[in-house]
């Protein structure tokens, strides 16, 4: 991790810690950096990092203020820390369904750029929330990628050991959703009914040098999910 | 508009000039200099919004790639262009259905963090693509900030006229959704059936000094829309 990024989550964990909340003011850029014992650039760095992020606003001539528009038990789309974190005021568990090295679907294959006779870890798991289906997930990960995958590794934080166990770099994402009626296979690990609403939702995740490594296909329980973004307007 | 945000317009028009795809590089940035006839740090600045937005990828030592991962027919959800932009392939028309001025709901006046005797202008609309029902639209601008509408500027772009006709800086915007089953009198105006499901999507839009001016509830149409976002992996 780099310095800013540390930086960043240290001032994350500064705005819980002092309870701000929407339209609070952060000290100004001098007193963060003798708060936090960096130089201006490594500051400002880690505030355009928060500020892509949703977590504050700065409005010239006037400060740095706080978004902070949470609302508990949504789930933050745009955050790759899992659920753990959007959620991190519930009990989230996953049961494993299955995990094995295969040839991907056709459909994998596409999504990864790869051949269909390439290997694949195949990951499926169904996660929980209070002990309630909350989505059940499939993921494709890339071998040439992602070597090894045990039992263990899949029951907990598949991108923590991605980052921190195979120190892979991870770059930008592309999601894709729509709305439709469950199958009944589908419904019956949701604990719904066949034809109810469900959220489908592909993600084709990117190492930093523009490799796609990952597609995933999750299905949420609309009863147990809803979701929120905090979107920047960069553009006219 | 300033200078970098015109230019990173004209290279999203240049990428889809030359025809450029997924994995393409971007000539180097000297090159781009002299292309666009602009400072080093302006093409910088117009690069860094390009990749925010998930239209290009920089890779370390190796070059600028086109990220264009679009799937035609899909809706941006981070886009503020409205739905022109994303489905510019299709024929998007609006039927006006209500427009006045009115004391907010309570959920607006909490959205919008304002009094409930504060005017406010609601805006009802039908969206339709290719004469088919998209999604209900209904919004609530605050009086104090968009002090006039007509029925012309509301069938048209109403974020066009807010930013060109009175100027207002767009800040940032909050989204919030979720699935849930239409109710009778929502499947009507989507010619859907009662209980099919449906996609909720709340906005609270901000002005570039944090004011929230904009709160508006969308109802999408499960068979007519899909969504995509390019997200930006920043923090570990």
């Amino acid at each position: 991790m780099l310095k800013y990024q540390k930086i960043a989550m240290d001032l994350e964990d500064y705005i819980e810690d002092n309870s701000l909340v929407r339209g609070d003011k952060l000290p100004i850029l001098d007193d963060l950096m003798k708060e936090f014992e960096v130089s201006k650039s490594t500051i400002t760095k880690a505030l355009e990092i928060l500020e892509v992020k949703g977590t504050i606003y700065q409005v010239r001539g006037s400060g740095i203020f706080v978004r902070g528009h949470r609302r508990k038990g949504y789930i933050n789309l745009l955050s790759n820390q899992g659920f753990r974190q959007s959620l991190r005021e519930f009990k989230v568990t996953s049961d494993l369904l299955e995990l094995a090295v295969i040839n991907p679907t056709k459909e994998a294959a596409h999504n990864l750029s790869i051949e269909m006779d390439e290997e694949v870890y195949y990951v499926k798991r169904l996660r929980k929330i209070q002990g309630q289906p909350l989505c059940v997930e499939e993921s494709y990960f890339k071998k040439s990628v992602v070597a090894y995958l045990n039992e263990q590794i899949v029951s907990e934080s598949i991108f923590k050991y991605l980052s921190e166990g195979l120190n892979l770099k991870i770059g930008f994402s592309d999601l894709f959703f729509h709305v439709g009626k469950l199958k009944k296979e589908e419904a019956e690990y949701l604990d719904l009914k066949e034809n109810d609403p469900g959220l489908y939702k592909e993600t084709i995740f990117h190492l930093a040098n523009g490799e796609a490594f990952d597609f995933s296909k999750i299905i949420y329980n609309y009863e147990q999910s809803q979701f929120y973004i905090q979107a920047n307007n960069y553009l006219p």
